[in-house]
């Protein structure tokens, strides 16, 4: 068990109608001028944005607005964020949306807190001091950005997607009404339980010892996304599946099922970032798509994980080997990822990518093979291209 | 499942020599004046509190100290440290200790924080609106008031005790480490863990419908902690075991194991908060003493809870009913108490009240006729008497 530091202080608002709230969190956190940001038009069609803006008035807080966040969302979007925030005063988020809204309002944050540019920070030059404060009221169970340390953004000179990490960006208040995902196509329903469920996966499979603790929290995380996902597939406007996937989402990537661990993997997260970079494909079906070949490629250096995961939440008999356990489990985690519509192959995913831009995705994944990725077995570039090859199916 | 509210913003510091972690995370609250607050000589014999001073004095951080605290931590103690911390303007306390330590520090904190009279909030006179920012440097894995937004107090004038809420307390740090509980009187660990899970159970068993999510991190956590007593009863030294019941003790107590219930009962907690302020015992320990004729008093109202509670956490094999599953499942938690040395009457506790002392801890339990505790099952003064009767054994 490893030394840990874990925090999480977002102050979570949980259940029907709390979007009404939004003014009062707000006033508690003596802000005085708000940025509303946004993505495309469900907010607004859906009529939430104005009960949003209706919960602001009550409380008398002046607030501008600024929408157009696409998924994988833009440095542009962040630039202009920040210019209209410095120009117009703001000294508080308010991000409506799911987490490509969150992470572009973390990255105005660092951008308004921080003299320079804000690239810098993704792109590793330098460390971000402050955040502006922030807070959500979620539309979309997937990111985990609302109560996580992260935030993702991609730079369109060179479609180059990269994270950027501190506890600065945690955000103040995370508004979450299960109800706001009932309407959600079929696809990015799932393709949210994917990502929640990776998140958590991404530091069960690792190469330490957990806590039981921990490994207890990630295995109950993991049964009930896999149960709620079958629901929804079936019964998409079921509230409490909503409500279980919801607040797994948070839990899965606030930190708590990483402590005591050697801090996660993370390599499928970094494989599928340079794929969505590169074909804008949607995260949580990107990591279905590329998590089977990684499995298959790493499972020998901790087949014991693997095995854990195949017995504990894909509930497979113990086979005569933790090899084969661990194998059972991999085609078990493909077969419920496909039960569910997501694919399990680059090719299912709708992309199809040349030899050379395979090369292209194993050269930007390993920053010009300057570095590996992962934890239960490192990965240089020449490995990450050989992940893609196996992935396009 | 109900809406809920999570709120949980202590940092955590886990692991082994954390504790000389303390000075930096003070130092980053830019506080300028500690009073370090302590229990007994066990921090002083084990040089606890010298590498302590040293963490703070390494970042030249000022500070007073005022030992003395005691197990059910007394509101005398309290008035002194308000007069000393006032005195000597201090703006920062820091609790090295257990709950009871961190318990005092919190009404400290109060007290400093608020006008009038600090027995006010626990006497539910009034509500506080701030709180002198608090840390802990923990000793004993039990309370879980390192993460909680509670705090219990007993006056001497009548032995009363009373707990007192609010997020204004919550610890701003917590530097945990699992070595400093290795040395622990066995009987103080045993009771620890008992209370550790009480905060689960009292949410567990509960009269709503659950989440599955908050079903499967209680069902996890209170595994979790059996087992580890049971290696602990063994192997104290265990550093593996005591650094999940410290985790445990955390998380079982900050609210996690209650999203999305119905409040949880506590009933157990308040019959025993009228032991403990009566004949000073050790809480843990009076709660395994009182729990076992709570559970049988209750379990007719909700059979189906305590039966989860026998299959999931017990391992008991279901019987033809849910009653005698949950029968089933009362017995092997009283077994599993017996088997860490925890009492399951108030003889084995030490204590034989008298029919008068038994009307008198059902009069103040009942603050004199005036309301009812618990959830599962809604107990009046004559219940209260009654259990408190059926646990004498």
């Amino acid at each position: 068990m490893h030394n840990f530091e874990y925090y999480a202080p977002t102050k979570v608002v949980f259940g029907r109608n709390t979007e009404s709230e939004t003014g009062k969190l707000i006033k508690e956190l003596n802000c005085q001028k708000v940025l509303v940001h946004y993505g495309g038009g469900s907010v607004v069609r859906s009529g939430l944005l104005d009960r949003v803006y209706g919960a602001l008035d009550a409380e008398g807080i002046p607030y501008i607005s600024l929408g157009g966040v696409v998924p994988n969302p833009r440095l542009s979007k962040v630039r202009e964020g920040i210019s209209l925030a410095r120009q117009e005063g703001v000294d508080f988020i308010l991000a409506v949306g799911g987490g490509s809204v969150i992470d572009s309002a973390k990255a105005i944050g660092y951008g308004m807190a921080n003299e320079g540019d804000v690239w810098d920070f993704y792109a590793r030059k330098r460390t971000a001091s402050a955040c502006l404060p922030i807070g959500a009221v979620l539309t979309i169970a997937a990111a985990g950005s609302e109560m996580s340390n992260s935030s993702v953004i991609t730079n369109e000179a060179g479609w180059i997607k990269r994270g950027y990490s501190s506890n600065y960006c945690r955000c103040r208040f995370a508004v979450l009404n299960p109800e706001l995902t009932c309407t959600l196509p079929d696809y990015q329903t799932q393709s949210g339980c994917v990502d929640i469920m990776m998140h958590t996966l991404e530091r069960y499979l690792n190469h330490g010892t957990n806590m039981e603790m921990t490994d207890g929290i990630s295995e109950a995380l993991l049964r009930t996304v896999i149960k709620s996902a079958r629901t929804l597939r079936d019964d998409p406007e079921n509230y409490e599946a909503r409500a279980e996937v919801m607040w797994a989402s948070s839990l899965s990537h606030n930190g708590l099922t990483g402590c005591g661990t050697d801090g996660g993997d993370f390599a499928s997260h970094q494989l599928e970032h340079e794929l969505s970079g590169m074909f804008d494909v949607i995260h949580g079906a990107g990591l279905a798509a590329i998590w089977g070949s990684w499995a298959r490629y790493v499972y020998r250096a901790r087949p014991d994980r693997f095995a854990s995961l195949a017995v504990k939440v894909l509930m497979i008999p113990e086979k005569s080997s933790a090899e084969e356990t661990a194998l059972a489990g991999i085609e078990a985690m493909e077969d419920f990822y496909r039960s569910i519509g997501m694919p399990t192959s680059l090719r299912e995913l709708g992309i199809e990518p040349t030899k050379e831009q395979i090369l292209e995705l194993a050269e930007k994944c390993s920053f010009g093979n300057t570095r590996t990725i992962g934890i239960v077995k490192k990965l240089g570039r020449e490995d990450m291209a050989e992940i893609y090859r196996m992935a396009i199916g």
